[in-house]
């Protein structure tokens, strides 16, 4: 009787045990489903859920995520990549817990400056790229990356207006076509045609937005892709300089020298601000 | 005496549960520390460990790591970036497990060909770039990535030779010195060079080696970093470009204008590369 009181017991602990590991892992990493490792032998290359092993989820309210990643852009300075990719990832973090809500977010920040202050990628494009490759591999999400990135090289930044809760300069600010996915081109650009420093309050004020024009579009196609799965296809078609210089320069062809997807034109159509500028300058 | 019987199982039950809890933390996510959210307010930006907070570990067997960022390039064909940044903080959580192998490390496919093949930054600088921010904040990893950066514009790549266990082309490679981080340039400089098409064999080959200079470096920096904390400075000092470039182009002078620390010269002397290609060419 002692002995099977204290076994019922047992077992009511045993359940407790369960209860409390259910309940504390709604903290810890409330997995919907028990982490798996599944990388290479001896566990090299192991990856919990395994490669490309979270689930994308919608996100339907993208104003609010708008307003997130222009906030995140802001938060404790780490800047446009970060915002971006927050504002994909880290909310379905806040929406789904876990495994979302794991991520050590704040090594965006590597993107801001394009790039620790090198000027390399537009982080705002970086993070949201990241954030496709969260969930796709390579054939699924170099074309997402694609269509963000040709359409960012078109259009006319910053779109995006905050309003009263701007936190660098609030009204409109002046746009510019960077015709460049690199943070170097895109911001120097914007500073000589806006006369508007590169180092200003509104030059951080135009990439916060951008961070927000970013995200919407990133969204956007994150959302198509989920509705359409692998037939998802991109709008936007290769350009125009990358078509002509492909003819010659790319896999297969005469002169297969080139690695990349940018438009050609902003460094080799020998426009004045690619001449030599070591010698008589200005 | 039944009750207080009651109240001990009770306790040890309690125990138990937090003997449970530990054991099963190793396969769950064997958080050394209980996680918390430390985010903005509604729990925006909410972050597991808190902004930066998870501990970078010093990574003795260099040549072990070497061999590992080689292979991980290859693995499945997930690149550069994903080879650098594993050989990196996926050595940790192979090592220490928890929060390290929560990553979902493929995301760092992101990276290979310069990021969705669009030939922006390097992708094995950008994966090493990114697990210093895993752990750091700008304001300690901007100068470990300068470091980085300054290095690989200057080296002549590659340099490991992974001898037999070669899995693109096997023997010596001839190298070039890129003079920039972009994956663009440093790619089809090496084409050039060598005569060997960006998208051969060889090239692959040569990426796959320089994932592991790139993360011989990056360790390299990170174990001095670890050793010095706050007081570690990288020995290379500013590209002359982008001093002469910077006294009347960065913050604060006449023209601020530029944003970025590239080496100022491949895009900006004029180099016959940044003619106007679009016209009677070649």
């Amino acid at each position: 009787m002692d002995f099977s009181r204290r076994a019922m017991l047992g077992a009511m602990g045993g359940l407790a045990v369960g209860g409390s590991l259910a309940a504390m892992s709604g903290n810890v990493i409330a997995a919907p489903a028990a982490p798996e490792m599944t990388g290479g032998k001896d566990g090299l290359f192991d990856q919990q859920y395994g490669l490309f092993g979270w689930k994308p989820k919608k996100i339907d309210d993208i104003p609010g995520a708008m307003e997130v990643a222009y906030k995140g852009y802001w938060y404790k300075g780490l800047g446009c990549g970060y915002g971006a990719f927050y504002s994909i990832v880290g909310l379905m973090g806040k929406k789904y817990g876990a495994p979302y809500n794991t991520f050590p977010y704040s090594m965006m920040e590597v993107f801001k400056g394009g790039m620790a202050d090198w000027g390399t990628i537009c982080g705002a494009l970086a993070g949201a790229a990241s954030a496709f490759f969260v969930f796709y591999g390579r054939k699924e999400a170099n074309p997402m990356v694609a269509e963000l990135f040709r359409w960012y090289e078109k259009t006319a930044f910053p779109i995006y207006n905050p309003g009263e809760a701007a936190q660098g300069v609030k009204g409109e600010l002046s746009t510019s076509i960077s015709n460049s996915v690199l943070c170097h081109i895109s911001v120097s650009r914007w500073s000589y045609e806006t006369k508007l420093a590169a180092n200003s309050k509104e030059r951080s004020e135009r990439c916060g937005r951008i961070t927000a024009d970013v995200c919407k579009k990133a969204i956007e196609i994150l959302n198509a892709k989920i509705e359409a799965g692998k037939d998802w296809k991109g709008a936007l078609a290769k350009q125009e300089s990358v078509t002509q210089c492909g003819a010659c320069h790319s896999k297969g062809k005469m002169s297969d020298i080139v690695k990349g997807n940018m438009d050609c034109a902003p460094c080799h159509s020998g426009s004045d601000h690619v001449q030599n500028k070591f010698v008589n300058h200005p």
